[in-house]
């Protein structure tokens, strides 16, 4: 066996995660919605590649991050990993310095810049990714503006750790940043002592991570309450309350897709790789 | 959206493969064997990259293939992809040559040295393929001595070429080795013409070749009259005399492996991509 790349690690964190199953309300191998198809979450990790390769060879991270979504993009079904990246990328860059842990990535996301931050701007003009409002004071750094909002970020020197902990108490991902990544690295952790077929372990690893906070995926999409709804059902399944399939045929006929926590997945998948885990 | 590269093409291929369904007896995203699953296509396909761009910058064929090879084996449940990466080795040779036809690839093929050859049998050392005994005069050359039988190739002056036209008219991978990848080629046309989702068009792919011609892998490992009968049985199901699910759960059940088809099919899957296929 020869080893894998840090870059071939998380690419395969990518396919890893749309492969394991089920997974409520997120396209999985047996889910998928018409117009957004498991073909297309291949297409977007093996196109993120070059992307991640850059933060592991020790690119900026915006810069990374923003060639990854391109390539992602290269897909017909719009936005498939965004998120995922977004938590791959800062890791990515934390395992090509060789220094994988709390510590090691924190600094990473410490260490960004205005460029950082630019280039993560930039990133929202190669595709459509679902977004809340902003307060209205915020209302100039909408990260829907793209590039448009680059000047307001230069004056107020904002960096990318900045502009993701401004949001840690809405999303999921910039959540993470702003807490050393710890959500992953327990996870990460579990999902090593986990047994079985990665497959079912990464399915095991989402049920945790949606049964412990609400998505904020769908918060943003739909509202707090059907967030708190899955939260609770998805525990309900780990109880053995509640059919995980059925749980899960219901979510993707009411589009909800607790997308967050599949993000989350991504970065448990690659911490457990990069850690060992056999596949 | 950014163009993939030759070798993201052949990369998102071999992924597009594994996920078709369904896919009579061969691993796909709704059925797996226990010690060879879903997860190790996808680690195996991750793996094989760096060899293909070897052959996409124009490296010899026999060495990109052993280093493909060898970064596929980088899973634990041993051979995933041998026989489409040597589909895939030398039409992304030809493809990064600029001329994907069935001359450019002839000319690949053709092209090959003693070198190569050497470089097919090391690539045996690296994970364990089923194939048939050789005949007799040719026990000196068998492809499971690995690099012990290099010495007698050198001294017949044996190309890869030469050893795969040798064995033409019992390995459909060989057969296309020496016909110009006629099979693939035509395939790679019906898919592009074909519409709906990919996975569905490498089904029906998967299908017309194995109605077309017995398997070589199945003849391998069960017989000839086996071969015949998922030849006759793949017919029915184009004609909507036979369920193609049910088909398909029987056959892994009994262990009957098409393999040879899903190798073709992994080239005819490139050659659409290249041809402007959209994912």
């Amino acid at each position: 066996m020869t080893e894998r790349s840090v870059a071939q690690n998380a690419e395969l964190a990518l396919l890893l995660e749309v492969s394991s199953t089920p997974k409520p309300g997120n396209v999985d191998r047996e889910r998928e919605y018409d117009d957004l198809r498991f073909e297309h979450f291949m297409a977007g990790a093996v196109g993120a590649r070059p992307g991640l390769e850059r933060a592991a060879v020790g690119d900026a991270v915006g810069s990374a991050f923003e060639h990854a979504v391109e390539g992602m993009a290269g897909q017909s079904a719009g936005n498939t990993q965004f998120g995922a990246l977004l938590v791959l990328t800062p890791l990515v860059a934390a395992a090509g310095d060789g220094d994988l842990t709390r510590g090691g990535v924190d600094s990473v996301v410490r260490g960004t810049t205005v460029a950082d931050a630019a280039s993560f701007y930039r990133a929202f003009e190669h595709v459509d990714v679902a977004v809340d409002d902003p307060p209205d004071d915020l209302e100039s750094l909408d990260v829907r503006r793209g590039s448009d909002a680059i000047p307001e970020l230069e004056s107020r020197e904002l960096t990318l750790f900045d502009v993701m902990e401004s949001s840690a108490d809405v999303d999921g991902v910039a959540a993470e940043w702003a807490s050393e990544f710890d959500r992953v690295f327990s996870a990460g952790e579990r999902l090593l002592d986990d047994s079985g077929p990665v497959a079912d372990r990464a399915s095991r690893a989402f049920f945790e991570l949606l049964a412990a906070e609400p998505d904020t995926f769908v918060v943003t999409r739909q509202d707090r309450a059907t967030a708190e709804e899955v939260q609770r059902r998805a525990r309900a399944v780990l109880d053995g309350d509640e059919d995980a399939t059925a749980f899960a045929e219901e979510l993707v006929d009411r589009d909800v897709n607790p997308g967050t926590t599949a993000d989350l997945v991504a970065g448990t998948l690659f911490v457990a790789l990069e850690r060992g885990l056999v596949v």
